[in-house]
């Protein structure tokens, strides 16, 4: 094992203590522990071999549209790829939180490039890309 | 946003390099981002495991609606549970194949029923059926 | 956007007095946005009177679709003509019936014949074609 | 007939040019008379005669999200009256142009309202509201 670090992580007070129940749930008595097997499992996640297989896949997101003026970050960043994004259909879940199913078609590495800029933009909650197969 | 506290994380070395190449390389600038994002979809799953639980989800499904009257039998599936199936979304990808996008929100084990009646129809070619949490 | 210019209207004052009421019952704070959008919506119809202009539509249809097949019978139409349908929702209002809004991109001619073949089928009880132009 | 006045509207250079091909298509001399009968026309639209009635509609706008924050601001707007919005869905036409097509559902008072609020934004090119019925 190579040297042990210490790195800080900011969430929500109400986050934590829904993780922190998850955690027992799981068995872990730890929190870093957790967090090392959570951070495991992203790394091993598959990737799609070939950058360049013509592929589609749908991205779900939850995000509350006030924060971060995400509405229009989240529209700017689908345009600025809006080849490969064929269209989207949107849920007002309440006055703040929206759902938003995103359906791209295109080269695996375009459909992960837009993925990743929606998933890892600020305020957004929930983001999870489905791959499907066109050869089916 | 309820109030944020900090936590710290041990982990190694070299786990740690590469989850910040994961992270950069999924578009993340900021850990604690990252790993609130690993937290929220473990929590997710964990919300599923209760069939009762009020969720979310996205079903998406490719098909030839020719084959087995589909366009027809989906949508009856779809009816005979109308109250979850919010809304759907459909998209002609040639003369014979359709991708639909399905939002389901309700009881855990409602949205699996549905999901799983129109998964295992004959002629559905691929469906995925994506979890997402209300809680979030 | 183009150049800016000005141009004067001439009207009677009691017209330009109820126009003015019409615009604060719409929400406009601006006699030229107004006359603006007065004019685009003139100029759509007129690009539909010319059978191969470039235009979109969304056809807005009411079924109820447990009558003559008529889910599968739709998504035949669209699909024998998939090229100009670019996508469609679809909302399950109860156990009947549903309404269903196709987005649709081409010639005038194609949509017309599309949105015909939909409306007209037995058992659409309300079609609704709202014509757009590309060209705003 | 009550007195003449004369108001100033602005407008880019190039959706003049077309209107002034559309009023000699259309066998006008003079702008101002162009623009009374848009205006006149827009009066004599049949409003929803009981406020109350339940109702359902589709409106579809065309705009550059990239003015006025557009994107935001119409999420806003549907969200402050996310009960009579069923979903939207999402059309991107080129790296500015965004068609959106919602479907909403309530009092038809209500419907107004938010269609009123969102073609009357700055930035919309054309909106649209289609009504439909439920009786039927």
């Amino acid at each position: 094992m190579s040297q042990l670090v210490r790195t800080a992580v900011a969430l929500d007070k109400d986050l934590l203590k829904r993780f922190d129940k998850w955690m027992t749930a799981h068995g872990y008595t730890n929190r870093s522990e957790a967090v090392r097997d959570l951070i495991r499992s992203a790394l091993v996640e598959q990737e799609w071999e070939n950058p360049d297989a013509d592929v589609m896949a749908t991205l779900s997101v939850i995000y509350d549209h006030e924060q971060h003026d995400l509405a229009q970050q989240l529209t700017h960043i689908q345009h600025s790829d809006y080849r490969v994004v064929l269209c989207s259909q949107h849920v007002h879940l309440d006055k703040h939180r929206c759902l938003e199913v995103i359906i791209l078609s295109g080269k695996a590495k375009q459909l992960r490039k837009v993925a990743d800029a929606i998933i890892s933009a600020r305020g957004v909650k929930a983001g999870k890309l489905t791959l499907m197969s066109k050869e089916i």
